[in-house]
Parts: structure tokens; C-alpha cells; sequence
């Protein structure tokens, strides 16, 4: 199934792309599993876009179970053997007026830590996908937005331990999302892949993508969880940019399209 | 003495770059304490330039004591009071032969955790400096060294949990230790600086900055500590480059300078 749903994502972003092409990569997890990187760099429309799947399963420490977890009354204290599937993607366009993409659901399963044997077994499904764009079309927000069930941010759906239904109806649900990507993204890069755009219009892009690694690097919890767990460090730093941008201390004009952006993410708004 | 270890590290680059000026910036931390930034952006020699300084106390979450402190023995349960002053920096040249330089001094002082009080008072100091090269010039690495006690990667003196001599002769090994930064790293910037390169050598140090941020953002101490002790973000982040650049997956060319470069990365060597 993540199989498919790689497949047909990458398929649709080839198609949207017209010149790009999905390279990929499989790889082996030498503490047990493995998974396939698509990677389409410096296309037409796509900047980067990367498309991962994973299988793994072996043993973690705590502070990747710290970073796996939503509930942190839930402390582990050794390593916890664990299984984990999905799939997770980030797509960055090169028109500084088509958003980012980032999207990822999974599904994890934990034993009990090997110092505390008959502790029991669980399961959960976790995942979301939001929008990061660098200029706010509030039409384009709210088809987005349309999709969803809740929101964080800019824009998403986001759900963590989730595991107080079955799990194939929660498999359904996860599978559900996972196709809602592409209905509701392609349509936003049809409509911004050819908006013309000046020098300081790419440049703000260059300075929120500084903005994107900032959050990907120190705070994402797949990204950590990853890291942790000796992932393939090129799998998982897909999601970086081609190109990013550091300016110390700045603020754009108050009242200009950068500065409504800022302030959108600063104080949520419900789009529709 | 940070205020003049500032002064007297800008005053170097300034003269060095002979168009770029520092920017000043004084703030205060919510939770105790503040700091100076002091920052040059797109001089002339240099892409950027931060020197901070900052002496804070409060407070610190367990993470931030987990970055705070090197040795793993140590678990703090809870809330840890501390106080810590400091001085560090990195310097970003344009020339790709010129190589980024960072260093951090600092003093640490924490009390007995909230929950546990009687436990000793500690105090240590640390510190850094290195140098990270997109092109390895021996000379150069062999010149900086001249300067250094110990090694880390290719290059520099790093120490941590300083206590086991009086302070007052800490201090001065530590104010040694800052004060040798400019007479290591000026005469490369002088010989480095006005080097032709093509757009090849210059995207590979972009490539280089790619890596520096990903070290920076998810392993740096300081970095982490910063983040975490709510410190002004800003000033904490003034260490990122410019810009930089993720390619998935690059490779250099064995033999080439490029490989050269990640073969002395990935096996350390003995320069002098």
C-alpha cells in the first residue's frame, strides 16, 4: 500500500513537472529493515521534491521513543524495540508563490523496554500533511483546507496515537489522507508554477526556506526520530531545500504581502 | 573581560574585511540575564560575521542541562538553577578558500536541582574553537594548529568540564584560549581571500554550508542549550550561514580537491 501510494504521487508530480524525473534509491537499515528514496531535484516546477517509504524494525533508544511518541506521560527507560512503517514527503516548488508541501503517515508498534518483560505491546498511526507557503493565497489556503479534519499552522491535518478504533479502519483512514495529497496540492502548483515574480519575491522564499530547515532540523520529530535511529541521513534530509537563506534579524514592512505571511503564522486563523 | 574579547575580535575582522561594519544588537532574557550580537552580513571578505556575548542565569529545563553538560553520568532530575557567561562566534568567508571558523568560551555554574536541595554546587568551564575548510590547504590547517592543545575533526582545541584547577587560572587558560582566535585565523583569511574560483568551487561551499548547518542545527551544544533556555533566537542562530545548499545524495569525484576535503573529514589526521 505505501508501495502504491509512493507510486502515484510521484507519477502526479512527474506529470505536473513536465521535465523532472524521480530518481530512486533503495536502502537497508543495518539494525533491521529498509526503504525506497524517490528524489526529483532541479526540475521545471519542483526545486526539490522527495518521496520516502520505510520498513523499519529493531531496537531504539529513549530519545528516540521520546521522539516517536506524542504522550510524554509515557516515558520509556530502556530501548524499546519497535516496528515502523510510512511514507513521508516534502515538496519545495520553485516559484516563491507555490507552497511548500510536507506530508507524512505512519505506523508504529512498540514492545515493552527490555528491563521491564510482560509490559504490553502497542500501536498507533500518526501522521499529517500542511502547507508552507512564502506568500498567502487565502483562495488557495482554503481549497487546501477544505481537504482536512483539523488544522495546525498554516494548514494540515495532524493526528498522533492514534489507536482507539481498529486497525484496519484506522489504515483506511491513514490511506485516505495519504490520496488527499495530491487533489489538494497539484491544483494550488497549477495555478502558481507560472506567476511571474521579481528578485526580492525569490529572495523571501530563500529566507522562509532558512525558516523550514530551522524547524526540520530542531524540531521535527521524524526528522529526530530518523537521526536516532541511524537512518539513511540522505533519506531522511530530503526534505532540506536545494537552496536556503539566513538574514540576521529580518523583519519585513509592516503591511507588505512578506509581513501578512509572518502574521499568518504567528496567529492561526480558521480559513474556512 | 567577554566585552573585550568582542571588542577587540571585531575590531580584527572589521580591519580585515575593510568594507563590512559590525551591527549591534543588546538584549535581555526573560528568564535572567542577556547579551550583545554583534553582526556583519555581505561584507567584503566575509558573508557573515557574529560575535556574541552573553551572560544569563535563571532556570534550566533537564534537556537543557543534558546540552549544557558533557558528561552523561550526571542526570539531573529536575529544574536546575545555573548561571553561565560566554563568548562565541562563527565567521563566514565569501571566498570558498577561505574557511568558516568557529569558536565558544564559556563558564557554567548550576546549583542542586529544585527537588533535591543540599546537593553540591558545580561549576566548570568549555570551550572551542575549529575550523572548517571547503578545500584543505595543509599549510593552513598546519598554521592553525600551531595554536591548539588538543584536536577535534580538522581542527581546533575543545575542552569541557574545566574544574579540577582553581578558577582564576581557568579563566585565564580560557581568555588565552579566545584571545589566540584572531592571530590562528586572520593570516589565512589574508592569504585565502582574494583566491579566483569558479561557480563549481563556489556551489561546493555552498554544499559545505549545507552540511555546517545540519551540524549546527541538530548536534551543536551551544545551539541546543540556547534554544532551549529560551535564549534570543536571533543571536543564537546568527552561526547559519547565508545561504546554503542540500543536493541529495552528492558525491565528489575520488581525488578530486572536493573528496579530498570529506576524505580528511571522515579520517582525522595528525596536521603537526
Amino acid at each position: 500500500m505505501i508501495l502504491e501510494a509512493q507510486e502515484s504521487v510521484c507519477a502526479a508530480l512527474e506529470a505536473v513537472d513536465g521535465a523532472g524525473k524521480f530518481k530512486e534509491d533503495a536502502w537497508t537499515r543495518p539494525g533491521g529493515g529498509g526503504g525506497i528514496s524517490r528524489v526529483l531535484q532541479d526540475g521545471a516546477v519542483f526545486e526539490k521534491a522527495g518521496v520516502n517509504i520505510s520498513v523499519v524494525y529493531g531496537v531504539m533508544p529513549p530519545e528516540a521513543y521520546r521522539a516517536a511518541k506524542a504522550a510524554a506521560d509515557d516515558q520509556k527507560p530502556g530501548p524499546v524495540p519497535f516496528f515502523a512503517a510510512g511514507i513521508s514527503s516534502v515538496l519545495h516548488p520553485k516559484n516563491p508563490f507555490a507552497p511548500t508541501l510536507h506530508f507524512n503517515y505512519r505506523y508504529f508498534e512498540t514492545d515493552a523496554p527490555k528491563d521491564t518483560p510482560g509490559a504490553p505491546r502497542q500501536w498507533w498511526f500518526g501522521g499529517g500533511t500542511d502547507l508552507t507557503p512564502a506568500y498567502v493565497f487565502e483562495e488557495d489556503v482554503k481549497h487546501f483546507h477544505s481537504h482536512r479534519g483539523e488544522r495546525r499552522g498554516l494548514g494540515g491535518i495532524f493526528f498522533d496515537d492514534l489507536n482507539d478504533y481498529d486497525q484496519e479502519m484506522l489504515l483506511s483512514f491513514a490511506t485516505e489522507c495519504a490520496n488527499s495529497v495530491v487533489p489538494a496540492y497539484i491544483p494550488i502548483i497549477e495555478k502558481r508554477k507560472d506567476t511571474p515574480f521579481n528578485e526580492s519575491q525569490k529572495a523571501w522564499q530563500q529566507l522562509r526556506r532558512g525558516r523550514y530547515v530551522e524547524f526540520n532540523l530542531v524540531y521535527d520529530r521524524g526528522t529526530t526520530f530518523g537521526l536516532k535511529t541511524g537512518g539513511r541521513i540522505e533519506s531522511i534530509l530530503v526534505s532540506l531545500p536545494l537552496s536556503a537563506r539566513w538574514e540576521y534579524d529580518h523583519k519585513p514592512e509592516e503591511g507588505s504581502e512578506e509581513w501578512k505571511l509572518l502574521d499568518a503564522c504567528i496567529n492561526p486563523k480558521e480559513w474556512i
